[in-house]
């Protein structure tokens, strides 16, 4: 039944962005995320990873993350090892190539949410260096692929063919904390990759890292999507199928986290509510990665909506990470 | 063996309080209980719940009740994840609503300890109401359900049958912080369902909430066991068959924490030696749902006596909540 | 394949330090160790352990020993509950003879971290007084006997028989805390037995216990081997085989903190680099129980370098925890 998982030769492979996998690896991933979404509700058992240990390493908190690689190891069989570093050694000072190391020696694949702006990905990256098992990324400060994975599914199941629908992603106003740009990044890299049209809506101030933008850009030539950048928000809407209105932090912009702050508190009205919804096409759906700071970044009667796809967006995130982990432990 | 789980029809049932389940039910589940613990002396196989999720979110610490929990479902074949509100996102705001919704999607059940008094049981209450899977008391506020369960299973292993047994329930002073009442309410509700007469002694400003005062004495008179309050210590322990002298705050009282530790300060000699315990049956047994506070709240010449059943009701712990997760999940 | 366990007598022993087993008892755990390592280098399955629970209490922080021990758990097919005093009611005062009851009667084994001085070795004493389980030693104090398992099982693959082998334990300098003298007294003891005579080099302020010093020298005449302390350096390194050089703190000496880094910073010389590597025989190894200070303990040059087996000895430590497990719960 899972008998293509040894043949897709993705065994060893890390998964720090879906940058670095080819469409087709993409394609395999999506279609035995699929198949274990159908064994799950069938109740089949799915013991594919059998007394295997996936290592999950937590710089930072985490709901849907934790939970579903944990719950989706187990599932397959497995055991997930919940890692916080102030309760490792890492506290004492160890660096990343001991770390890799050691733990490479004891079980099957090493996955780390780590979200501090500029040390998230080089600590992701100097673990994979060091790692003989896949070092799987769960949220670094540039990259979020296993929330974007979700998010494919998902639109994929809603609407079937995915080329030429149109998804908005809109920056939003969401007050006390500075949140990481991770996830518009990572939807702006791969959704045209499948070719989808994208619309990212953002005031000046919340730009993204330029790099990653040049790449969408190039992402979306190459497959024949449209990528455009506006400053308006209604913008993300307009004949929207899918619309991600999620918040970010200036980061790009600057450093200093008051300024931040009073830079999110500068546009209010970066809101999503009904008049929003009203814009796209009548089967837009709204998604969001979760945790949603109701009243600030949507309005209740939208994200508890019949639009509302928060709840089969998150269920997704177990399943593409259940193939992700049969794939490549 | 284990064919009488689904026939029994309690699968996707929540339990917050012993009294939303028949006396019939509750039957079910202590019949299966020993089942259990009978099947594991004899080192047999339970694999009732594999590769089974169950949530443990502790917004209070735990040893027993984390353990029995977290053991119990690996004897059952499935796993448990212990989860803390600090490292999740609900420390970053995420309502109930959304990780009722979330976690039904993952997993199996979700289990919560949550004692702040006015919060625990109503955030037990939205959970269940979101959740499409159980949601399993740990203990709240106003309930300790899964700890009487134990109290009656030990009840029933030491006596047979507990009809018109006399069952003592003291306060007792213990330093330091202010106790949950749940444990009390817990008892006075469900043991007269069973036959168990009652007699509750407490100091006057330790009353426990009025509506479960009066809940237990209409159980009492349904079942036709007898069901006293008294404000004498001595009163719990004259001519019972089992004692259970336990520390609780004045929280119906004050809600102050000076004036609650001032209280509970004001009555020293509630405490349980030998003496006391000469009057009771001989048989009498005592129990206490630990930790207690030895040489306040009990002797160490009692608790580690011949007459103490403590380890054994801390045992049951284990028993009942692999048949209630059995039943359920 | 696993048939010699049940024979084997040690079901239900607990492991605090070495010195409790035989020589002949430790050979069986060797040896097991070897075979469990060559069936999972196969892919054989090893569930000696299906569903059976082993708590990890942690009064220090941890990365090798937790993950080797929850890994090796799950490899056996059983599960190992990660367990904080500060989240259990042992915050809340418990004593050792509850949680060691308790526990007793939910899982198979209570293996307990606790490095404070003057309080480790007592605290899992009394648990193990108490336990009807086997209580393993994850470092105490006074010992680290896992480690030195994992110690030992490296030599021995580098080199085959040990007998005559030179063992030299440097004491080295290293910040800001101070270290438990547990590894380098859990080494004098144990690697005599074995035939291996060792070299133990510190600065006079950095002794250890007496009494394990005398222990340590009656367990070389026992045997044979040679066992001498030095203040020099280079001594541990002379035409050794093999070299552990390891920071440890003054404890014996002063309780007194700031006085302790100011021992450890008087000693900066105490360095092992490359030149001191060159005193060794070609074939000697380095190893390290980690986390090493690099730069202050260790050069790069060296614990990067070809004579390092930091890695091998990491690894170790699952396959040996895994033959403890296995042979005793």
């Amino acid at each position: 039944m899972y008998d293509r998982i040894e043949s897709a030769g993705l065994k060893g492979r890390d998964f720090l962005s879906t940058q670095d996998w080819s469409v087709d690896e993409l394609e395999t991933l999506f279609s035995l995320a699929a198949q274990l979404k159908a064994d799950r509700k069938a109740g089949l058992p799915t013991r594919i990873l059998e007394d295997k240990t996936l290592y999950m390493i937590f710089f930072d908190s985490s709901t849907r993350t934790r939970n579903s690689f944990e719950t989706g190891i187990t599932q397959l069989g497995g055991h997930g090892i919940y890692l916080s570093p102030d309760r490792m050694q890492i506290s004492h000072g160890e660096n990343a190539r001991d770390t890799a190391n050691v733990l490479s020696r004891y079980g099957e694949a090493i996955a780390i949410r780590h979200c501090a702006f500029g040390e998230g990905n080089a600590y992701l990256s100097e673990v994979a260096a060091h790692a003989s098992v896949p070092v799987l990324s769960m949220q670094c400060d540039v990259y979020h692929p296993c929330q974007i994975l979700a998010d494919y599914l998902t639109i994929r199941e809603k609407f079937g063919d995915t080329s030429g629908l149109k998804l908005g992603v809109a920056w939003t106003s969401a007050p006390n904390y500075v949140r990481p740009i991770s996830v518009p990044q990572s939807l702006i890299l791969m959704m045209p990759r499948f070719g989808i049209d994208v619309t990212l809506a953002y005031p000046p101030e919340f730009k993204l890292l330029p790099e990653i933008e040049a790449q969408a850009r190039l992402n979306a030539e190459q497959s024949g999507a449209r990528f455009e950048i506006t400053n308006r928000f209604e913008d993300a809407f307009e004949d929207a199928d899918v619309v991600i209105p999620k918040s970010w932090g200036p980061l790009v912009h600057t450093r200093d986290h008051d300024e931040g702050i009073r830079l999110i508190e500068a546009y209010p009205s970066w809101r999503c509510d009904a008049a929003h919804m009203a814009l796209g096409r009548d089967h837009m759906i709204y998604m969001h990665p979760l945790p949603a700071d109701r009243g600030r970044e949507v309005t209740d009667e939208v994200i508890d909506g019949p639009q509302s796809a928060v709840y089969d967006e998150a269920e997704n995130r177990l399943h593409v990470q259940k193939a992700l982990m049969a794939l490549t432990m």
